[in-house]
């Protein structure tokens, strides 16, 4: 899989990508990043990206030209590409669009917009509009970071043996919901509960099953 | 607002904190970033930090000891800090928490898991339990940086002049919500909407509301 990232901030990415699994998968040759700095394609000799809105308001606006001159130079490298713009409009990342991206067979283009938000014609570039929440971010670098981490992780052979079934189990989000403990036993008071450690595989699956609340919970 | 981050990836932080708006933020010394890295409280002479699950299943957890450590040295220097934890079994995080957290004059000690899971005993240092979103992530650095950004940004001074009204009209998080446009008027035959370029500030107002969804939309 190979991955373009059009972004203000490059160099946001640099640990992110080479830190831990990111970083694994690329030295495996399982995905390729290339990182596109938009400042490069601004207008004039001040490499102008950005500019007030029409009609009003607060903030300023990527501009048109360089996002679509970005996109282009990205698809000569990486020609059939899906474009995901990353805005707080999109539809919201789960687990199933994952998997879905991570075996969809194609390669991707991130647009990372930053500032108040984007020229609305730049969506006859766009293939997905994604957010991964319903909260306000600075820029769209670290949802792309996010997602990426979320679809790169799936790629068979990335996690190494736990491959397309651990695709399956994960894919309602709901991984994990039991509780889990390691050693010690007994910390500071705290005991594992006793049936984690009679080695009942019946009596332990039980356990977990009615330990395992569906909906989010909050201490 | 001093935030301290537990973790095994310190160095995942360090360019993300330092551009742009994080980077204004503590410029203007409005807030303090503390990394702490999770290994330096490993046990034996390997800084051991995760274990086997009791009970059986895939993977490693992050052992009780060293994160109890963490914490604990966390608060000699950031004393009455509120714990959060990124964990899938948290509550999604929304722009109404970021306001909370931003306003509360709390600090913050962030725990970013990896691995596959935490021992449940970890809860008992744990003021928040925080996801952001029905996914599954390589680690909880991504969620934290994401948090932290959201919250960061809603501390008055920190984005310039737009400080609480800016929080009150984001507090839905529908914001900009509306088509935007800057010049060019035409680009590539796409044109800007007429009635943005007339200056009619009451036919704006009204096209702006007509072309605002309120529900995530997708192309």
């Amino acid at each position: 899989m190979k991955i373009s990232v059009i972004t203000l901030f490059p160099d946001m990415f640099d640990k992110v990508f080479n830190q831990s699994m990111l970083w694994k998968a690329q030295d495996k040759k399982l995905v390729e990043f290339e990182l596109i700095d938009l400042r490069q394609f601004g207008l004039g000799p001040r490499h102008q990206v950005d500019d007030t809105p029409y009609g009003g308001g607060d903030g300023m606006l990527l501009k048109p030209e360089p996002l679509f001159a970005a996109v282009e130079d990205a698809k000569t490298r990486n020609p059939d590409a899906k474009v995901v713009l990353m805005t707080p409009k999109g539809k919201i990342w789960d687990q199933a669009r994952a998997v879905e991206l991570a075996n969809s067979g194609d390669n991707y283009i991130f647009i990372c917009p930053h500032y108040e938000g984007y020229d609305e014609r730049v969506l006859a570039l766009v293939d997905y509009q994604v957010s991964i929440g319903k909260f306000i971010l600075t820029g769209g670098e670290l949802p792309a970071m996010t997602v990426i981490d979320s679809i790169v992780r799936l790629i068979p052979g990335v996690l190494g043996g736990e491959t397309s079934a651990e695709i399956e189990s994960f894919s309602d989000g709901d991984n994990y919901e039991y509780p889990q403990y390691t050693r010690p036993a007994e910390f500071r008071g705290m005991k594992v509960p006793e049936v984690l450690l009679n080695g009942n595989h019946a009596e332990i699956a039980k356990w977990r099953a009615e330990n395992a609340p569906k909906s989010a919970s909050e201490k």
